[in-house]
């Protein structure tokens, strides 16, 4: 049996909104129809995107850790529901027998044909990184960064999501996605883990919407129905 | 670092519900606050309550594994998500160097002082191994077990969770419930932990529901915080 690794805990309700959307895309009328999966959920990993920005207190070392915890576990495949981790992607990759998704890569490849501007809504460590940028550009999709204030705003929405505080994200990120469509914006990655936990809940917008956990929720399934993992 | 064990994947859905209660039930500020858990997922394990019920394709070498498994990453309890299987507690727990978690004894201990009689609802093989009715009874409490006609509802309920057929599953328990509440029960075991999962949706009910699943979670997150899992 190949199993799905999921290296989760970058938040931990991110890495169940996760699983829950891989269980959700999956064709299954039946337990046991369904993908295996073993999921290290590993919160104490410390914090991506104040790593980026810094350089304190890598958590680089950690990650190692869990891709090797999974590669134990006869794992086929590795991912990451956290969008700043993807900062070490190269490093991980190379560590790892099993191939990695990037987060990224799904995302900007769920972008609609004829899109040329595009929101992105990540941590300060993510869009200090630029991968997010850099892949957008590859396909001449223009990245929008948030001004300041905006990304404040964000900041508190991902903040309160890891702390459980799911209404207060909701509301935050409704108002979020409300001025960013009254600056002209049509489309936007929730390029961080936690805003589609928030986005849960939030009211909807006509906005186009790139949720990273479903996106690389959906090339998971993709990739092991294809192989046929969830075949007993 | 301990971790929480969890084998899961009995069925996928009501893992991810396990592990956000787990979440929503720690006290926690940031990710490094939140607990540790491996989780294996492995919904191939053969249907638990099938081979109860005929004897036929015993789960048993699939859940051994998964106990091997997760005692081969360092788990230090395991909780195991699904009802069923606890008709092979005795045996998972002796090959087992972490405790296991009974998730009937956490049930039936959060049953409201003065409750005499309590509905269990629950698969077929739950309810034909008697584990509930039994630790039921070990505190003078009347389990009451569904006639036929409600036992075929509780099984379609249980399988449209499975197969992700939320809406179908949420209507039925809505209807299962308030024919136990015109029969007079006062308070049910949500005893196969589907059944949360279509509890999430159905209309409110007046009667106490016990919900497995989060008793499970509470035992579990009250396990791991007195050790200080979650202290890095």
């Amino acid at each position: 049996m190949t199993m799905i690794g999921v290296l989760g805990g970058m938040g931990p309700l991110a890495t169940v909104d996760f699983m829950g959307k891989v269980i959700q895309l999956t064709d299954a009328e039946c337990d046991q129809q369904h993908l295996p999966m073993i999921v290290a959920n590993l919160p104490q990993i410390p914090d991506r995107s104040h790593a980026i920005l810094t350089g304190d207190e890598s958590p680089l070392a950690h990650l190692l850790d869990g891709i090797d915890l999974l590669n134990r576990n006869a794992v086929g495949l590795i991912a990451i529901p956290c969008n700043s981790s993807h900062h070490w992607y190269a490093q991980m990759q190379a560590r790892s027998p099993a191939p990695l998704l990037h987060i990224a890569e799904t995302c900007v490849a769920a972008v609609p044909s004829g899109v040329r501007r595009v929101a992105v809504l990540a941590t300060r460590g993510s869009l200090a990184s630029r991968f997010y940028q850099h892949t957008l550009a590859s396909r001449d999709i223009e990245p929008v960064e948030p001004d300041d204030a905006m990304q404040q705003r964000i900041d508190h929405c991902i903040a309160d999501v890891k702390a459980g505080r799911l209404r207060e994200a909701s509301v935050a990120l409704t108002a979020i996605l409300a001025a960013l469509a009254d600056d002209g914006v049509r489309a936007a990655i929730l390029g961080c883990t936690e805003l589609p936990v928030a986005a849960q809940h939030a009211v909807p917008t006509s906005m186009t919407l790139i949720d990273s956990t479903l996106e690389l929720a959906r090339a998971t399934v993709t990739y092991a129905t294809e192989r046929g993992w969830n075949r007993t």
